[in-house]
């Protein structure tokens, strides 16, 4: 089952594919070397944006959700990705201790917690859950309304270990994101913490990711003689902003202009005929709160109370003082008239899935992964790894092929950053 | 498709299987720290023989063929594996030159040449096919009859380099098992030759594979608490045996009336009630030609001179001088009344797939790979990497998981092997 796809403007993009296929030796080659010098995150999934004009990630998330969504056929994939992982983080580790989010009445969260701990148990770890949510004070089986229950435990401190009821681990694996920020208990652990904790939003800044990701396209546009802006949205960021007390609002408007209008000169050049426009997002934090669609200055000047209360916080209450104004890459992927956002998911520096975010109510220019939501998970039928250097640009697997390189760009802009912003060097 | 498998005795074998099920994170432990210690060969494929009561490898392969016969589904995971592969090996390759066999008539091999090289370029290699055949002397296109064609090209020696024409890679893959010795051609290159030398039939020897293997096994065994003989075949040698002069024979004679007299004791204690055989082979040299069945020392005494001249030549008329002794292991997998033998094929040290050699014409008691045997290959439906712990042990997936155990086994072996048989030690 390949998902029908269509792409409303298909020239420059088919362009852009058939250079990224006809150039695969040199990008395989030149990923390698990439990594030989950055070590690659343990896991993580890559937002895109497909535009026709311009394919480019808008949001790279370092403890993926969503392995419930991935096609069961590439499970090995998965598997023998973590495999690979494992040996390259923590080779002595024969137990790991997963901590996830404290969502544990999302039952789809759950379902992700038991797509992850099944790859990493079929890896040939001994897996067990630690959950640091308060309420968790027993080993709890929850269902997940799937036909399976998961167990999760509570954490313990032990020293500086942390442990769950008699299970002592080399490492923890975090798919908790930290948005809250770092709580006492993970604190100088001597055990790996995997990814670091500076890989939580309590640290990280989707600026910096951002900026990092300049130098990883600006080098990949120049490996291939493209230009750089089809891979690569234009971002800004200002200072301190408090969204009550509406102070940063002129820095912010500016930006909105200068941005808009580099945007349009892109736009004049290629021929597009679209509105430019720019998203406004929390520079910390995820789960699509405090996301703003902005056509013009006058939209970040004129907001009124409710608008300004949702910018203003984001998951567990933390408080927006940065933000982020990227800018907007329509979504020209339909399938059956709802808009698509294709999610690639990468274990260490492999491609091992997708799926598409399909959303029937929200516009070409909107944010998909927004609070509510109810999207459609459709796992891809490629698992972004093979071309088909036969087929035509737009066959599924080169579609998705080049879907794999340019979500591994910005795999390699989080390692980057994460080398650069690690607090030990 | 998983293929309906009949095991004559299970009992033993379940146990066995369901030991390796409970004790898979020690065992996917175990195996990472025993590469940490060994570099795997680039590829190999193992033939197993699963006898009910044992499940054990009986021949290494280095240069495997078959790709073509691989579940197709499985190809990615091939793929993951090659780059993973590559990095380690020649992270700098950007093109890579293939020397095949010379068997340029032999459309079954060709097909294999074109599926390895197929994973070799979606793992982002430039990838050209080099031939040593004396008849290939310009570029030659040749039909495989599966709707494909391949592109051979003669190579040729440029200062301390291997060439094709207008393509300096640096690295070469041999997919040629060099039984005929290694050609001048191959001498003291300056690229990286994969696998070494050393790994081809003109220095290997069978005995040092297997008596790697009896170190791994012992260890394997140790590890699990099992007897070692269920996953590992006895074995001996003699040394120079001269068929046609009929030299060496009463060494033979004795090391084969041993042999079965240590097997018999084993069946006894299992409760095994077939009649014990042996594997007279030769030592170095593949392709199933100098391969005996013998239940007797007699049967080694009254050789008639088509036996011996069956015994005394293997492939590229290299002579047997040295043979191997290896205990016979049944085959109690049927498919459809036919004798069935798992192959598992590995990239790096990830199993990638596999199939069966399926055979109508032969006992269960007899070498699958024959000269003119018509197996029919059989795609395993589960690439082996994957079990179902909630399945029954003799489910599919837990059945191959252990194909995969005991084929990583061999391939451990291969990589000791090659490690301690490095002239360059």
């Amino acid at each position: 089952m390949v998902p029908h796809l269509t792409t409303a403007l298909n020239g420059p993009l088919l362009a852009l594919e058939k250079r990224m296929l006809d150039a695969m030796p040199t990008i395989e080659h030149w990923f390698r070397s990439q990594w030989l010098e950055y070590a690659a995150p343990f896991y993580a999934s890559v937002d895109l944006r497909n535009a026709g004009f311009k394919l480019a990630p808008v949001d790279t998330n370092l403890f993926p959700g969503g392995f419930n969504n991935l096609n069961p056929a590439f499970l090995p994939l998965s598997v023998q990705a973590a495999m690979a992982a494992i040996e390259k983080i923590c080779p002595d580790a024969r137990r790991l201790l997963v901590v996830p989010e404290n969502h544990t009445r999302n039952t789809y969260y759950l379902r992700n917690v038991t797509a992850l701990t099944n790859i990493l148990r079929q890896a040939g770890l001994d897996v067990r859950i630690g959950s640091l949510s308060p309420e968790v004070t027993a080993p709890t089986n929850l269902e997940t309304h799937d036909g399976h229950s998961i167990l999760l435990e509570p954490v313990q401190r032990r020293g500086n270990r942390l442990v769950v009821d008699g299970f002592d681990s080399c490492a923890v694996l975090l798919n908790n994101d930290l948005s809250g920020g770092v709580p006492d208990i993970l604190q100088n652990l001597e055990q790996s913490l995997i990814p670091p904790l500076h890989a939580g939003w309590a640290t990280r800044r989707k600026s910096q990711h951002f900026a990092a990701y300049n130098k990883v396209a600006g080098e990949f546009a120049k490996l291939l003689g493209i230009d750089e802006w089809l891979v690569n949205p234009y971002f800004e960021t200002c200072g301190e902003i408090d969204f009550h007390a509406r102070t940063g609002e002129d820095c912010l408007a500016a930006k909105v202009e200068e941005l808009l209008a580099k945007i349009r000169i892109k736009y004049d050049e290629y021929g597009v005929e679209q509105e430019p426009f720019v998203i406004v997002k929390a520079d910390a934090g995820t789960y699509g709160m405090g996301i703003m669609t902005v056509k013009s200055p006058d939209d970040v000047r004129d907001l009124n109370r409710k608008q300004r209360n949702k910018m203003s916080v984001v998951k567990e209450g933390l408080e927006v003082s940065e933000v982020i104004i990227q800018e907007g890459v329509y979504t020209f992927e339909n399938i059956n008239d709802a808009v698509a956002e294709p999610v690639v998911y990468m274990i260490d520096h492999f491609v091992v899935g997708g799926f598409y975010r399909v959303h029937t109510g929200r516009d070409v220019d909107e944010n998909l992964n927004a609070p509510g939501m109810h999207f459609v998970p459709l796992a891809f039928d490629t698992p972004c790894s093979l071309p088909d250097c036969a087929g035509a640009p737009d066959a599924a697997p080169n579609r998705f092929y080049a879907y794999g390189v340019v979500a591994r760009l910005a795999l390699l802009a989080a390692a980057v950053e994460l080398q650069e912003n690690d607090p030990a060097n």
